[in-house]
């Protein structure tokens, strides 16, 4: 017979990653205790690469709470982008448009921070496990996985799905309605040992298509263009890809692209996707698991860490009182942000790349949207309140 | 032998709608003459319903300059729109937003402004001419037609072409690149007797699809509604059109939609089209001759005029100086502000279009850019900066 360990707790958190600890952080600072498990080992997450651009408000919410000493320290503020095209860089500014910064802190050190903020608590977190399910999400949801031989059971009076793209909690929701956007392209990313070739993000629309020049540290950089959803990423040798981003960034204000040997390289998929409602009874969604956006504008990370902000007052609201009803406000509430950074990443995306089978009438109105957009104070303030985020009405 | 006529001028004008004769106009205040040529009668001209909306350049334009004594008088001054959509209006403040308005004034009312203020002043004016040519385009040209059993010429140090979307001037610019762009639907337009439902447009999205409620005079309305090109609009009884425009336009705000016979309706087309150059030797273009934008967002007749203020100061400045190489500014400068359009139109359009094979992906994506748009200020006032119109680097 094998053996079996239940442990009972206020609220299981499906998925380890930043959505599922920051709302178990959040719950901790309000007395709700809850356990978070994983099927990735702690190692898988900290070495995945992933955003890197926080919007003021993540920040907030990571600094103000308590979950990240570094964030402030660490990280780079960026009060502004780059919007390249025609061969000429246009800073949008956004502190002086909407008064707001971005910060560049790698999702990985989101992770990390969070893990040593939620470790030092004492809080139960189970990464690499195996085997999990969910059951019982209308009236007394159970999780049970596999690990060292045994098996363990994890009672709860809510479950949280915090468990990223390929979610196993999302199938549970009865009756959902899924939204699809396929976009036809992909991005190929690398990270590449050289300094950085500028302060802030350039954004560059060129005829051969999107590039990003993104920084990492002093030494290493992150950079992507666009490409067929197809590309092999072991087909691109280092010179190859210089020759993609030269060209694309080549023009006619003497920036300089500065090159260094490229250290990964992969394809970044291209998909929009929500699912509504987020809750179905005692189970919620928060994060990826609910909803995915194309990496243009890098909103993906900051949504997942807005969704445990309004679920973590929802949560305490509802066991507070004893009244699951409470948790029907979540999906209104979340979604109005998502829908919101859908459009942006969209808008974002539809701008500045180019479609495969795009007209030359498509490509003469997007420079003349681009170049209204970068004379326009209006134009580069809504660019900037989207790209810096939206305030909520809560704030910490 | 068939009776020849000569006439020598300046510039000859091919098209004697608001572009032409704003042209001509201009032309006559700097002291260069014109003869003005057009295939349709005065009549036909002024019965054909168009447009309705002039952005506050195109009002100052128009009264600054002495073409119309009645645009600030009758014309009715919008100080904004409606965007409605979930069942609710949301007010768009152009004054409030960017200190500017728009005057609905429709293009019949341009047409006939004009067309007295260059009959007073003696202008040559010749329209119902039939099988006019244009010759000689490169070094000296020559426009030639046929009327009353006579054959006409006038000879001309320039000619502009600006006869409309039919052109046959735009057929005569060598190495012209030309760009398209087809939408999937059309507008079913009507005009109805009925007093005002409101006082300023409301454009609609709605799950039917877009509607489109504009005012006319106290007793006339003007409406449309999104609908597939291929309709015919015989086919459309008043109870049809009724329901329609109901069905778009319910909502929980208590709007109530005034009802009255349907006195004209009329299927418009969707397309948009940009010619470039807008210069070939001695032979330019201006208004829909060179460009054609969807309708909505009201753009056209808005753009004609700007090409004729653009053109005109070119082409004085270019007799004056006997250089022409002084027109080559014309093409940029010009099309700075049609690609500008071109975007406005289609961000207006795609916003506010359901899309045949659209998802609901899409429609939610539209619902979020909405809801965006008018919650933030600086949204808000990029299209009302697109909507009353780019303000020019020369103003008259």
């Amino acid at each position: 017979m094998t053996d079996h360990r239940t442990t009972r707790t206020q609220v299981a958190i499906v998925g380890g990653g930043p959505a599922g600890l920051m709302l178990s952080h959040l719950l901790h600072l309000a007395g709700v205790e809850s356990v978070v498990v994983d099927h990735r080992t702690v190692e898988q997450i900290e070495t995945t690469h992933r955003a890197g651009i926080l919007e003021a408000g993540s920040v907030r919410l990571l600094n103000d709470s308590g979950a990240s000493d570094r964030v402030l320290k660490d990280g780079h503020e960026h009060e502004g982008i780059a919007l390249r095209f025609g061969g000429v860089s246009h800073r949008i500014d956004f502190q002086k448009l909407v008064g707001a910064s971005v910060w560049l802190y790698p999702q990985t050190a989101v992770f990390a921070d969070l893990y040593r903020t939620r470790s030092r608590a004492g809080a139960d977190l189970r990464y690499g496990i195996a085997g999990t399910r969910i059951d019982g999400v209308l009236d007394r949801p159970n999780v049970r996985y596999v690990a060292d031989g045994a098996t363990y059971e994890i009672q709860a009076d809510l479950v949280i799905g915090c468990d990223g793209s390929r979610s196993i909690c999302r199938e549970l929701v009865a009756d959902r309605n899924q939204y699809f956007r396929e976009y036809p392209y992909a991005w190929f990313g690398v990270l590449v040992e050289a300094p950085p070739s500028a302060p802030e993000l350039i954004y560059t629309r060129s005829p051969q298509g999107f590039a990003l020049i993104s920084q990492r540290t002093e030494d290493v950089q992150r950079m992507y263009f666009q490409c067929d959803p197809n590309e092999q990423p072991e087909d691109w040798s280092d010179d190859r890809i210089w020759d993609q981003l030269h060209s694309r960034l080549s023009g006619e204000d003497g920036f300089q692209l500065k090159e260094g040997p490229v250290i990964e390289r992969t394809v970044l998929p291209f998909r929009s996707f929500v699912q509504s409602p987020m809750r179905h009874g005692r189970l919620l969604l928060a994060g990826d698991a609910a909803h995915t956006v194309p990496p243009t504008g890098a909103k993906g990370l900051n949504l997942a860490l807005a969704d445990a902000r309004v679920l973590a007052d929802i949560v305490v609201d509802a066991l507070g009182r004893q009244d699951l009803d409470v948790l029907d406000a979540y999906t209104p509430r979340a979604l109005d942000r998502v829908w919101k950074a859908q459009h942006f990443s969209y808008w974002m995306t539809t701008m500045l790349h180019r479609e495969a089978n795009g007209s030359d009438f498509d490509e003469r109105r997007q420079l003349g949207e681009l170049s209204w957009l970068v004379s326009s104070a209006a134009g580069s303030a809504y660019l900037a309140e989207g790209y810096t985020g939206w305030p909520d009405e809560r704030v910490l």
